[in-house]
């Protein structure tokens, strides 16, 4: 017998800085994903999203990360996501793609914007030419293809990963 | 203009040792979540799980992820799980818990079980005194809760990472 006991209300890590991780996700084919990738923002304490259209966020899903993120809606996301770069946030987008590194190797800048793909059709050519970087996460079995939402929240672990604090 | 282009049909990572890494998940409160952890698990390469009582997995959800994973059913985990560890499996629970480490700080074995906990109700108490170690991942922001199957792909991921080979 170990001595584990549950802290069902464990008080949350602290950031000695801000978390200067930006994340953009396109118009999805799910609500259901986009409530999911809102929440585990919010855990991983994101405080800034770009959403491209003005999709209805499913509180019950998402819960009160809406009140911690603020989300930035636009029509497109590329001259959005060109400001952004300008202003010294790299893009490095989430995609299955010729050039991509693989997100067990990849060191994230702290300061850059994740971009990640529609459930069906991935990131969009005109904005995958555009990124910075490109990172993809390994599969070694059936299907194949991560749900976005669950590649969305291997991502942001592997930021954390590399900055705990911040 | 980066030269990245989409891999609609990425070939899998190979692992040139089996993955022994077992999943175990007691009874949920949602088939859906079931279904999300199936999936991560069949893209990660495992081929076994424990699951408690006689759950309906969907299909749509979990996609082809149930040919390639045995899924032993279970009238409760426990005794399940000792046997497992009296074969050489540690067992690693996954929970917010006094004792625990920091999944970004844990070293898995390669051969081990990961057991999951309920959504609501965590890993039970008898479960969790029966743990060789738990880990827990670091939350930075509000909910201050990751949802159980987001929870799962971190740690798969984290565990990927470590065994990239098998």
């Amino acid at each position: 017998m170990n001595e584990f006991r549950h802290i069902r209300h464990q008080p949350p890590s602290q950031l000695t800085k801000p978390r200067e991780l930006v994340l953009a996700v396109p118009k999805m084919q799910s609500n259901v994903n986009l409530a999911r990738i809102v929440r585990v923002a919010g855990c991983c304490g994101l405080t800034h999203m770009l959403v491209e259209g003005n999709p209805k966020i499913d509180a019950t899903i998402a819960r009160d990360s809406l009140q911690q993120i603020t989300i930035e809606n636009h029509r497109t996301l590329l001259p959005a996501l060109r400001r952004w770069r300008e202003s010294g946030r790299p893009l490095v987008g989430l995609e299955q793609a010729e050039g991509s590194i693989s997100l067990h190797e990849f060191r994230f800048p702290r300061q850059a914007v994740l971009v990640v793909g529609h459930e069906r059709l991935g990131l969009d050519g005109d904005l995958l030419s555009q990124m910075d970087h490109v990172v993809e996460i390994p599969i070694y079995g059936r299907p194949f293809s991560y749900n976005v939402a669950t590649a969305t929240a291997m991502a942001l672990y592997e930021y954390c990963r590399q900055y705990p604090e911040g």
